[in-house]
């Protein structure tokens, strides 16, 4: 009798503890006895039967795959849509499977491919191919509904904070009259942006501003905010998404560049407020444009977010044996202090195709700040430090060879 | 009699191991039984006559200090010329050092702050006050004449080629396509942006070019660089220092920018390539622009840094005390493999004012990378961790109170 088959998929945009998941998936697998292939680059790999076979990578290397940051699978931005939608889809889908003896799926990602998985939930029923389906959460932008985080912030947030904190004592040595600008990522949500709010522990430090998309940008406001800091403290920092919006609803840096400036902007936000503060109150301002480094930063991965991403792995491998279906391994905040979670079962269609804004009890009246209880809620996902080895001065980052199937 | 007392001041850009010198200085200045005192915001401190007492701080305190990214006692631009060219600054020093009994003065600085050091070494034969002075050198920009290396490059450049390690996995995960570009801060050296080759370890990682301020920026050559790299890899991953020039010897992003874009650029030299490359390719790129996190990442400083920058220090005290004057501490690389180094006096003439550039020996033969010399070179500067203390999931950064005097 073959044994039981899983395929395990990693989709969107990659975290610094995604591949602690794949470590929890493969490493359960191999307790249970559950043969694991990984579909590459996503569901383009599971449309086009490229998956490569876990099983043959000796138990080393999987340990060590923890520590990587990136997709090491890779991932994609292929969606599938409805079995209405996009039949063609779901018949590859299912040779692949039917050629390889597989019978669950656990999908690795974010809101968009968490709905893809809540779509294959119902793949049986269409198709008549019996396939348990799993989603396993993860995004830096922590906008997944259901969970109380998601693995891949709490990294994001603690690599944010902590180089937030270190350009602070740097600006506080510099001396009156600096304007610094750290633009995070987050199109529609400003959990990023918030998170370099736990930088500042007292009053007058860094970072000074927090511009988030859940508030209306007003350019006069912020000049006044600005103003007041470089009053009080001499110096002022700014923490911005890159997805803030004027009161219009589109983002600032489209909404009539031309009418403001008289040209096409280039950089982002940060480089775009650092204009405007030039041409409204001639202060020069630095800019950090925090990017990729900021969801790719293995060397400070939270050690709670990799314990986090390491257990919903396993557990979407313990569902999925178990015959469960339709499901998200999210995370559940218990009450009290110390900070303590447990696993919840999340149905994927509370989560799939949604968007979790940061609620208003997080966002300072001011609307420049974030509020006691979002620190509360913040801090505990930072917690703990995992560097990775060192060789040669740098993070031991060597990839790891999967057979292909 | 009055024990004899020293000061110490921090000038320039800091570093993310300047107050490890500044621990060395103070724990050596104790071990010798010599009085301490430290100028506020560096020689603007030394002509206001603001001082603090590094005496009255606890031993711990002392010992913390070297954890601090950031300069402690605070830095500033403010420099000193010649006797001739500002007698009235000659005048307002010597009082405050009269004032207060110091005859030693520590410079812990780059080359135009041990310029100043190189001009004041002249004290007593100017203005009849016996004055010993000692330069510290520190710069993330690597560009002091007369040292193998700056204290402050080492993690810099640590911080630099891991970020670049990282984000290179995260543009695996995505696969092809992808363009990123990271700006390292350096106006007139590459030594920073030399440093993100480290990350390269085999042929086909990122970075694939690297833009040096020593080699002139030619448009044709860069983005023929970056089809080459499309195509033999699919991705192309750029680092590339702030002030890259053209032929004319300009900043290319002051070149000419209305002729180019038809508009004021925004954003720094990243930005500028991402337009370039847009316009001429149509590919979208991502733009890091790491500014002050690469010289404030205490979190992931280097261990030989911290231990040159601290032994600096020590030298600095010890050598003034023995009646040294005019002489900066060097680091001189002794031969052979594994790395080793002592210290080496080094005249301030040979120093102050200068600017040493990369050599032709670590630039690649076609001038979009560095040479196995040059990672010779920086590897062994990166060696070695020291993760501060992390309370609550951030560095423990407090700052210590010093008593003024």
């Amino acid at each position: 009798m073959t044994p039981p088959r899983m395929l395990y998929l990693q989709s969107g945009g990659p975290t610094a503890v995604l591949n602690a998941s794949a470590q929890g998936v493969i490493e359960t697998a191999r307790k249970l006895g559950v043969s694991i292939y990984a579909a590459l680059d996503g569901l383009a790999g599971l449309l086009d039967g490229r998956l490569v076979n876990t099983d043959l990578v000796p138990d080393e290397g999987i340990a060590r795959l923890g520590y990587l940051p990136g997709g090491h699978f890779g991932v994609s931005r292929r969606m599938v849509g409805s079995y209405e939608e996009a039949p063609e889809d779901w018949l590859r889908i299912r040779d692949v499977l039917q050629r390889h003896g597989i019978h669950y799926l656990l999908v690795n990602g974010g809101n968009g491919s968490l709905g893809c998985a809540e779509r294959l939930a119902d793949f049986e029923a269409r198709t008549g191919y019996p396939l348990g389906v799993i989603g396993i959460p993860k995004t830096i932008d922590n906008d997944l509904m259901g969970t109380d985080n998601s693995p891949g912030y709490g990294s994001a947030a603690k690599f944010l904070a902590s180089t937030m904190l270190e350009v602070g004592l740097d600006m506080i040595s510099m001396g009156r009259g600096r304007v610094f600008i750290m633009e995070a990522m987050g199109r529609h949500t400003g959990w990023l942006a918030a998170a370099c709010g736990a930088a500042r522990r007292k009053e007058g430090q860094a970072p000074h501003i927090i511009l988030l998309p859940e508030v209306p940008f007003d350019a006069d406001k912020f000049l006044a905010a600005v103003d007041d800091n470089m009053a009080r403290y001499g110096q002022c920092a700014v923490a911005v998404a890159e997805g803030i919006t004027g009161p219009d609803g589109r983002f600032v840096t489209e909404a009539n560049p031309s009418a403001i400036y008289g040209h096409e902007q280039l950089g982002g936000v940060g480089s775009w407020l650092a204009a405007l503060i030039k041409r409204e109150r001639g202060l020069s301002a630095h800019v950090a444009q925090v990017d990729y480094l900021q969801r790719a930063a293995g060397h400070l991965a939270s050690a709670t977010d990799i314990e986090q991403a390491y257990t919903m792995g396993c557990k979407g491998v313990e569902w999925a044996l178990a015959g469960k279906t339709g499901l998200m391994a999210g995370i559940r905040r218990l009450p009290g202090i110390p900070y303590r979670w447990d696993v919840d079962a999340v149905p994927l269609g509370v989560v799939g195709d949604q968007e979790k804004a940061l609620p208003p009890e997080y966002i300072g009246a001011d609307g420049f700040s974030v509020t006691p209880a979002f620190l509360d809620y913040v801090l505990p996902l930072m917690q703990g430090e995992r560097m990775p080895v060192f060789r040669h001065g740098l993070p031991d980052y060597r990839r790891i060879e999967w057979p292909a199937v």
